[in-house]
């Protein structure tokens, strides 16, 4: 393998293929990005096993190919030299007892490679009906419900965002039994299956931060065991967690006692002040009071003090509501919100609040209230 | 104490009082602020008994002063509570059972406080003739020098920076006894004693973090075993580290056996690059090897590769030089140069190297060399 590339051209490639290397990961191998230079142009790949991450640099931006061929070279070290070199030409180049020599006019570098036949074998085929979406249609409903992911690996399949697509209609859902988000859209596709897979959250996360246009197509194609996203010179790989995911149809009430609508951005400030005098510990417990067309937000932690903030509401009717609930998991639901008001729907202080913008249902935030009253 | 105060003013002196209080401190009056309101204003104080941080709040800064008095309270929920309320009029009012009362239109907060006469007594005096400086010129120095402080506690005077002052020359002087850092200044001043104290650089700088106006003056107090620095309307204290500072006048060579002058963003640069083929269990060991006009400087890790820097210089003689040293140390004192070109001067490969702007004595770095050839 022989080549001349710009700094800048090779460094945007290895910044994506970069994410796809866990430095924590044992196997010297998957700490490894594998270079193969085709006639077409040069690809480079990365995996840990759970997700896999290829891009494209066509030959036309590629100043000399001069020899064909594939090398494995340690991500870490070659991503901190090339970040590290001016942007000029850099001159890549595989040379005896399977050494990669990297050279512009002042450095020059001689890094060990690993055995390239070692490197897994990626299998990124694609599907014949892929799901396709604009990359910040798609950056959405990962904001949008990804915070409700479980941490807790002892339920793998909450760790995970539940992709449904029923006819059409596309139903992202992330829970930790606590509290739920669900994002729903829909899309148009020759997909004639129904989908319900779970996706790991935290590939999820990564491969938000490899979008590079918002407005440009991701691709969805999704297998029994895995699903690969293409999307510019991009192709990335993220297995599916494997059990059922519960089914929270049930879990939203339709019908509700109280709605209230309350200013976004004032409420979230007093819960944000509210959950000052809160503790982890007590898992940041917050009151909430409704009185005529008023609430009082409250909280407190004896030894130090107390809090109350009092806010205009509009309700649906005269009903009054006295609930209490974690001022994190409110505070995380109204940050996924963009509205102006938001919509509050109450049953009774021991059931389900919902959180959404009062003129859609595209988006819908559950939090189960805490018995303290 | 009863008074009314812009939420901004307030926000202002608590960003300074805050940095008194360490949130690792045991002893709870040591984590809270003391207000005292005067018919002049209102004075915040924070100390963890290393440092003391006072402001002040003129009255005329103050909407409404109801009633004087002073009160002490959790610095870390106050200064949480104050920067979460938006910037309206904070009414604050001692109430019965030494509770702090805080309200807003929207918000109202009760906080428990400490009893008042348990806090230090802060003895803030000033001295007949202070050092003056500009905020600026106290921020190089420290910049210059704080990063050869000594990090390790079992030689406590190595841990701080030496200020000395011989006839109107202020030499500040900081080493971990692997390099040193000298920064030289003549300053107009009326004091007749000589001074030579060591003062924490942890203490430094958060002193340089309170700066607000870089062409104001800062006053330098200096007692026995603490140093109170004035600016605006802030008074910090700083006890005094208690020992002797090496003497290290000797330290630095006055004559040198091979000076080349090399420019300083391409030797930063190459440095940088050849760090990366280094360990830190191997003190980062960089080797530096002049051939007529050129250096070679050259790093390896044998299990992942090796690297060689070539550049230009520009020796007084026709001396070359191998050395060894460590690239971090190097790296550290390049940053603290301001300057097109640097000068490197030696006097053989086990005597120590000198940094340092070509141009001017006012700033000195030392390194010692690694012994490697």
């Amino acid at each position: 393998m022989k080549l001349k590339i710009k700094q800048a051209t090779l460094m945007e490639h290895l910044n994506y293929v970069i994410k796809g290397i866990s430095s924590k990961n044992l196997i010297p191998i998957l700490n490894c990005i594998k270079f193969e230079l085709t006639n077409e142009g040069l690809y480079l790949m990365s995996t840990d096993n759970e997700i896999a991450i290829k891009t494209f640099i066509s030959q036309n931006q590629i100043e000399e190919i001069e020899k064909l061929g594939d090398i494995v070279v340690s991500g870490r070290y070659i991503y901190d030299i090339v970040r590290k070199l001016p942007n000029e030409f850099i001159n890549i180049e595989e040379v005896v007892d399977n050494k990669l020599f990297i050279s512009t006019k002042h450095s020059s570098f001689h890094l060990n490679c690993n055995n390239a036949s070692e490197f897994p074998t990626l299998d990124l085929e694609e599907h014949k009906h892929p799901i396709v979406l604009k990359q910040r249609v798609f950056k959405n409903i990962i904001s949008q419900t990804s915070f409700a992911t479980s941490t807790q690996e002892s339920r793998p399949v909450l760790t995970g965002i539940n992709f449904k697509l029923v006819e059409k209609q596309l139903e992202c859902t992330a829970t930790d039994s606590y509290r739920l988000a669900k994002s729903m859209l829909t899309i148009d596709t020759d997909l004639t299956d129904d989908i319900n897979i779970i996706i790991p959250t935290k590939n999820l996360i990564e491969l938000t931060r490899l979008f590079n246009d918002d407005e440009e197509s991701l691709e969805m194609h999704i297998f029994n065991n895995k699903v690969i996203f293409k999307f510019g010179t991009i192709v990335m790989m993220s297995k599916l967690i494997n059990g059922t995911y519960p089914d929270t149809s049930k879990l939203i009430p339709t019908e509700f006692a109280l709605s209230m609508k309350v200013n976004l951005s004032m409420f979230f400030d007093s819960i944000d002040r509210a959950s000052l005098l809160t503790n982890e510990s007590d898992k940041n417990t917050i009151r909430l009071e409704s009185k005529e067309n008023q609430i009082v937000v409250s909280s407190n932690i004896p030894e130090i003090g107390n809090v109350e903030e009092t806010l205009d509401v509009t309700k649906n009717n005269d009903h009054e509501i006295k609930i209490a609930f974690s001022s994190k998991y409110m505070l995380e639901a109204l940050k996924s919100l963009d509205c102006e008001d938001v919509e509050l729907l109450f049953n009774g202080e021991v059931s389900p609040i919902i959180v959404k913008n009062p003129e859609t249902e595209q988006l819908i935030q559950l939090i189960l209230p805490i018995r303290t009253y």
